[in-house]
């Protein structure tokens, strides 16, 4: 197999927006579909937020917030203020322009509109070319399993900052959700599929168990880039999570979770170089590489490790 | 009677609004209650706005917009310039301050708080002490009847900017509108009305009209402050209604417009000074005062002077 033509990016939020903002680089609209986690959506203020969808929008678009690491870029913070003043629910940060978003989709989403057809308007609304689309466009909720009883996602990521001990996850509505249609249609000609360095529990599960999606990708090169690095994880709490699962909180853990619980799903794996001396630990084709992006040029060099991967996995 | 104890004020939006301030700055909590137009309502982008409402606590709590003269003070406009650029509506200029206050009481009224629960919420918290009281809990939407038919409100007062030609208003659902029991209750021992210099049409008829409102009224002193001075509306599109309707563009049109409508309401009439040489033409009590009120002690001046008037009615 030459170098792939049709890629399938599946992400997360903020961590792995950043290699995707790589590949867009690198591919363009017809070469490359995001397939992105809504297991983080949750209705707030009575709006249809989606953080991930959201990270990966503003991040393609250019308005991703560098300072905070999160949110969009030249935020402004009245409205939440105002609403911490007026006796409202202020835990979650919601932004003046962020606000936008969230009040567009609703509104659309109440209007009738698939998430799909509502994330397609604000994506080309904002510029971007290449197609994101929900992993489903059916409710799945991610819940966490925790020492505080069962939490909604955000309740457990925002509210309280990641605190109680977890012992397990439950996505609501799984059962019933219909693998979106576009991305099955993609599916069909795709010729690989890169796991983007995202949360494996809260990011990565929710997407690739959606019924049909494994069965579908069985076929497809499917790499993955590890999002701990150096027994870290870069964002989130993937690595604290690992810890209460009782799982080694290294790239060879996560590598091992995955082959685990998906045995079909992994044909490579990419770790930072940091974590180079593991290599010959994996039981899959693996490569190190640097996958700490702090700027663009980084996060183009991984993608470009990522296509290269997988013309070695061919050879 | 000596000076009232006991007063009702009668107010629509920012121009009522400049007096209801003199008048807070006299009298106490317990002496001064506002009845306030719900007709300007309006569900916008899913959020219940109460246009007259706010513009009064704004200007009770000092946090009125004194540059744009209407909306909330240091306001910026980061969300509604953003849900344009997403293609969403932005004709209703929705500060992004002024956004926590409409969700905030919306989120209430979704839970089951009344319209009067959710404003007393939001008055409080802003530190106002004086009751700010919707005139109705239930929905009463005035609508314009114009050139271009039958228009909500805000559609015609903000998005057409008043241009349609009015040829008349209907209050819907107002026969089914129970007048505010915390009004009923004040008027009970209430010993003065003050019909602040609101429009007639849209902001104090939708008021007066709510039933038992001018029975309980009948035999309480009640004075109107023109919102017409030399002709000219002093906010809004009262003057071009007039003129619309073949009423006499004057303070003195006003009053009989009142006489004519609500035969028992007034009592007395306050015009500006400037209009002065008109006073041999009424056939009710009134005087001539300065109404244009630029600066807080104009605010209260004319507070004092209508206060005053009810001795001299009285005596």
């Amino acid at each position: 197999m030459s170098r792939p033509r049709k890629i399938l990016a599946v992400t997360g939020g903020v961590g792995g927006a950043k290699l995707a903002v790589g590949l867009a680089q690198l591919l363009g609209p017809d070469e490359l579909m995001f397939a992105v986690n809504v297991g983080d959506d949750f209705i707030h203020l009575g709006l249809h937020i989606s953080p991930d969808i959201d990270s990966l929008t503003y991040a393609l678009a250019g308005q991703n917030n560098q300072e905070l690491g999160w949110g969009r870029a030249g935020e402004t913070w009245q409205f939440i203020e105002t609403l911490g003043s007026l006796g409202g629910d202020d835990w979650f940060r919601l932004g003046d322009k962020d606000m936008a978003l969230h009040m567009r989709r609703s509104l659309m989403l109440q209007n009738g509109a698939s998430l799909s057809a509502a994330t397609q308007e604000v994506t080309q609304r904002m510029g971007i070319a290449h197609r994101v689309i929900p992993i489903s466009d059916d409710p799945i909720r991610t819940v966490v399993q925790s020492t505080q009883g069962d939490l909604m996602f955000q309740h457990y990521f925002v509210r309280e900052r990641c605190e109680p001990a977890v012992h397990g996850f439950r996505f609501e509505g799984m059962a019933n959700a219909v693998l979106n249609p576009t991305i099955a249609a993609y599916l069909a000609d795709c010729d690989a599929i890169i796991i983007c360095p995202s949360n494996p529990f809260v990011s990565v599960a929710p997407v690739i168990e959606v019924a049909g999606f494994l069965a579908a990708t069985e076929q497809i090169p499917t790499i993955a880039v590890a999002p701990i690095v150096g027994g870290i994880a870069l964002k989130g709490p993937a690595a604290k999570m690992m810890q209460e699962l009782d799982i080694p909180t290294t790239a060879l853990g996560v590598a091992e979770h995955y082959q685990h619980k998906y045995p079909h799903l992994l044909n490579g794996f990419v770790i930072d170089s940091t974590d180079a001396d593991s290599l010959p630990d994996f039981n899959l084709p693996t490569i190190a590489t640097q996958s700490v992006m702090s700027s663009l040029q980084d996060r183009i060099a991984l993608a470009e490790a990522c296509l290269d991967f997988f013309d070695q996995l061919a050879a």
